[in-house]
């Protein structure tokens, strides 16, 4: 097969070098052409080119750029593909991107490998990244099926664990383990910045060990995923931030009002359930969408 | 020297492992019988006994239990030390420890290393836990210097990177970098158990990965170490949460009125101080205190 890649980055390049290793020919468009001439050396791509007409040949694009441009580089994309090519993204939100781009191209089908790591770029690419974790694909009422089989079978091949879902659940989930955790860790960096006593400030600095270090790790991550994160799955993250608040208010009250008991029930029943959400490995669904 | 340690799990247990390396003479005390067993045969203690007055030939005494138990078990311990005999703990929380145990006993000095792991118990101390780790003392105006002297010197041969203030400043610095994380990690938990839809709760939890799993890390701990922290440091942990509160308030507004250049500033400010948290190595002060 062969496939098209835009954006040479984390994900563009190990999709990239995945595809490659599994026999299939991947073309690769970066903006600039030292990052294309990186992923040939690198071996994520057969050819490179900075323009999106090199495409043409392609079977299924896979649009890997930031979320903010993926509308408009499919819209200059489109008049370079035949009517068969299915297009798709890896985007980390769904609605957004699946309403914009499928009035434009029909043949369009949303997908969300959930890998990534702290570093970005090709030169972090690497093999077998999306193996073992979770790939989502949200197709809608008129995306066509063959374009879900084709997308399902290429992530089966990189290992992922292929769940279907539409985009508004794949948004409203991701909004509780992905998009809130960076929203309140962020803001535990901020409260810690706004202590008004410097000394206490710099004590805190020379004290933070493990725990803070996890805790604030996504929240003092790239400021530009957080904030695609706030404006394309807005709704989702302000809902999930409104009960977060509760949450926060309710725990301040037992401790506030030396609840003890209730305090210890409350994390205790924390402590036991996050063990779902950690040892989960997803259920890959095998019903046709 | 001859050193006394109450309480044999991770810290007193590493406390052990280092001051017998170190040649000094480590008399263990557990509630249990096998605890101090395990202790011998691991190399952590030179002896071990169930009872308190098998320490009255201590130099000093590490109390290492959970806070809750510090002060009974100073006082059940008192009448069997000589008056030259320092006290000294590891617990987590400082103001409310020194204020309760140094009436009982003046030669008294609190102390914190801040090492911790996930695990629990004599079985997981480790040679070496405190090397490169802050070590905070927290004498008062009645402490006695050699008490602080002595401790100073057994912390630095630990390699720990001791620090002297006072109580008050220890707990409100921890209560940022160490309390209030585990209370708002615990409610991002709860936030997600909490979501109405059971499908949606379920495929959050089937793609729940590497950053829901750094930030419910301390949140999904051990309950009572995180109840202990919001009773023992109660004041200093609600001021936290009151001022987390409010930066959680001011970022859901930034949202909820698409403010995306301020929240842009608001994410990079965190990106950009993030690493003096987890860069900092604490700046070993020398001043006698």
């Amino acid at each position: 097969m062969k496939i098209g890649i835009v954006g040479l980055g984390l994900i563009g390049g190990s999709l990239g070098l995945d595809f490659r290793r599994l026999g299939h020919q991947v073309l690769g468009v970066a903006r600039r052409a030292a990052t294309g001439e990186a992923a040939i050396a690198c071996g994520a791509v057969d050819q490179a080119s900075t323009e999106l007409q090199s495409l043409q040949a392609a079977d299924i694009v896979f649009l890997c750029t930031p979320i903010h441009m993926i509308e408009a580089i499919s819209i200059d994309l489109i008049p370079h593909l035949s009517p068969q090519t299915i297009l798709t993204d890896v985007g980390s939100v769904k609605g957004a991107i699946v309403d914009a781009v499928t009035p434009h191209w029909p043949n369009f089908v949303g997908g969300h490998p959930m890998a990534g790591k702290t570093e970005v770029g090709i030169a972090v690419a690497e093999p077998h990244l999306f193996a073992q974790r979770a790939y989502v694909i949200t197709p809608v009422a008129t995306t066509p099926t063959t374009a879900v089989a084709v997308l399902r079978e290429l992530a089966t091949a990189l290992q992922a664990q292929v769940l279907t879902c539409t985009p508004a659940q794949h948004d409203r989930a991701v909004a509780w383990i992905s998009h809130l955790p960076v929203m309140i860790s962020g803001s535990l960096i901020q409260a810690c910045l706004n202590e008004p006593d410097a000394h206490i400030r710099k004590l805190a600095e020379s004290l933070a060990s493990s725990g803070f270090c996890d805790t604030s790790r996504v929240g003092g991550g790239h400021p530009e995923l957080g904030l695609m994160m706030a404006r394309y799955n807005r709704d989702e993250v302000l809902r999930s931030l409104q009960a977060y608040q509760q949450e926060i208010q309710q725990l301040t009250t037992l401790v506030a009002t030396d609840q003890w008991a209730a305090l210890a029930a409350r994390l205790t029943e924390n402590h036991q359930a996050r063990s779902r959400f950690i040892q989960s490995t997803p259920e890959p669904d095998t019903a046709a969408p």
